[in-house]
């Protein structure tokens, strides 16, 4: 393989985001599963992920290898016991995946859906619950990157803790930017990928969990490999993974966590991540393209847009043109509209996506696409 | 991080197993899912998986996300079918931890125990077959390296094949280094790990399963993540993985299946483990110490040797000293014996082993342990 990858792009898109230099680096040394260097590292990703929510005192952290849907099923399969009943809240791809993994489990669930492009109200999580004293657990997505769309989490949190239900997070997207502050929003169990937001590489997933949920959550899973009540206490009395873990994956997430906390934590990463997107919107407004979301809806790290109307347009000219210029962006998800996207999470700065803005100009320049609504912009 | 690594050491365990720097550096980029050099990648490890086994013509090769024993649960969740059930056999830990696999998804099954220091006779298989007619498939672990042993495999793909029972091998420990040819073997799926002996990266699981099989098993899994013909026919239809690949360990598994092929594929890899192994035992033995096992019953990936009986010895002191001096060596999983294991699999060479073996003398020099059979061997 050609390792010079002079073709290797920035990658606009919500995952797999581009890492540095120094969290890859890592991943070029080999260790023995209990090697002490593995094990420190373990019991700092452990630790700093709970630091992150505040959960010192009521939370754990479990890792899994796997992706982040790895993580949805292994939270569903171990936190919902075979009497509960999960419903699920979906308002795009992502809702709509939780909706197959628990349907696929066999377990008693309803599920509802809202409308894509404003965030669903606590109102319609309550009627749900009302309606059907079974449920037992709740599970949302924070950020739902097919549409860009944040749910408002805190709200859902305080009416799951006022009805007395369980809530699980699906924080793939969220996690690292977004505060998940376990002291103000009582959770069972938030599900992260490494990748996203805390910018390691994929493959493994981590729950960050309520130890009490935990500990009652023993014998409810059917999946051995899934097991997070059994990982964890397998985790906490030794230290290791029950079955050989991705050690190089591991060495990578200590790293990364490291470069998030002097980042200046969530809160650093989430004003990079803010800035880049601010400058993207307002940059793509400028050229005549109208996002999806209503900016006070929509999670800083991916925007969607309409695509131009003009006949000389196709996504696939303009992934091509982008690519061609160092960026890769991505397609819509929604059936019902015509759009793109474009992320900045990842070690993207605005100055990428600056140069990101330059590159799609002259890449629909080259293709001949006039944007509607330019004129007006620029006016 | 301190990136010196200087204390990395050599590491003498079937897994994680020391990989070559070429297959690490190929970690250090960053790609989209739908990159096309991920898709290369990834039809070119399934094209080299499904060569290996000659199976060109009866079957194909699907990758997940996961341990080992991720790729197990996938593997027996996706091909017995609800109405299945399925017969284990176990000699070692390995074997028990299939049986837990399927104790926890809550299909039919029966498992059977037999000597854990010699191979078990296809007797002792076809008198289960034949008391238990509602079995319709089989697990066998190929290498089980809780011992070392090597199960007669194609014994049981045999006996199988006249009965008509579907085959699955926990090929984890042997594949890449021990021919399941497909044309002379009858088998439904061979589970391996990306890392021991294909000596890539921890965190990736493929399955060659017959494709018969798998068209088959549509609908069998519980799980959505570990349902193998889902991801067959994605992958099929798309080239990618459904959910967020491993990127990174993607790309380092083509690496080292290229690696693989230009080491003469599973002949050049057998004849050089074989080389470290019967250096490590020749070697062992001339120092007084004993194997589990005969030889000819033997893995020659690992041997497992019965601790010294001089009270000097502890295996703690041992894998300290070692350790200091560059190797990793690790305990025995064995209740009934004390042993410890050493392993010749990942890039160790017999080279490798005569140092590591110069390390262990020294070692027991320092510890002041002397080898009962030590003067025998030097006479």
């Amino acid at each position: 393989m050609d390792v010079s990858h002079a073709d290797e792009p920035l990658l606009l898109t919500p995952g797999p985001v581009t890492l540095s230099a120094r969290v890859k680096q890592v991943m070029l040394h080999d260790y023995a599963s209990g090697d002490e260097r593995v094990l420190a590292e373990l019991a700092f990703c452990r630790r700093y992920l709970v630091g992150l929510c505040n959960g010192e005192r009521s939370h754990t952290a479990v890792p899994i290898v796997g992706s982040g849907t790895s993580g949805v099923e292994a939270a569903i399969g171990t936190f919902v016991p075979r009497n509960g009943k999960l419903l699920i809240h979906t308002n795009g791809i992502y809702g709509d995946r939780i909706v197959e993994v628990a349907r696929r489990l066999g377990m008693p669930q309803a599920s509802f859906r809202t409308a894509p492009f404003t965030p669903p109200t606590v109102a319609e999580f309550e009627d749900r619950l009302k309606a059907d004293p079974a449920i037992t657990h709740v599970m949302v997505v924070h950020c739902e990157t097919s549409t860009g769309i944040l749910n408002p989490i805190e709200a859902i949190a305080d009416l799951c803790k006022r009805m007395g239900k369980g809530l699980l997070i699906d924080a793939v997207a969220s996690f690292g930017a977004f505060m998940l502050d376990a002291r103000a929003l009582v959770f069972d169990a938030a599900v992260t990928s490494a990748n996203k937001g805390l910018q390691a590489p994929p493959g493994l997933a981590w729950i960050v969990a309520k130890r009490s949920a935990l500990e009652e959550a023993k014998g409810n899973a059917q999946s051995l490999t899934l097991d997070l009540w059994d990982q964890h206490q397998h985790m906490e009395r030794t230290g290791m993974f029950r079955f050989t873990p991705a050690t190089h994956l591991i060495l990578a997430m200590g790293e990364a966590l490291r470069e998030h906390q002097e980042e200046g934590g969530i809160e650093g990463r989430q004003a990079r991540y803010r800035a880049s997107w601010r400058r993207l919107v307002d940059g793509m407004r400028q050229m005549g393209f109208r996002t999806l979301l209503d900016d006070a809806d929509a999670s800083p790290i991916v925007a969607t847009f309409h695509e131009p109307e003009d006949p000389a347009y196709s996504f696939q000219a303009l992934y091509a043109g982008m690519k061609r210029r160092g960026f890769v962006i991505f397609p819509g998800r929604l059936a019902a509209a015509n759009t793109f996207r474009i992320a900045c999470i990842g070690t993207v700065t605005p100055e990428d996506i600056g140069r990101a803005l330059d590159a799609l100009a002259d890449t629909l320049d080259e293709m001949g696409v006039r944007i509607a609504g330019r004129a007006v912009a620029a006016d």
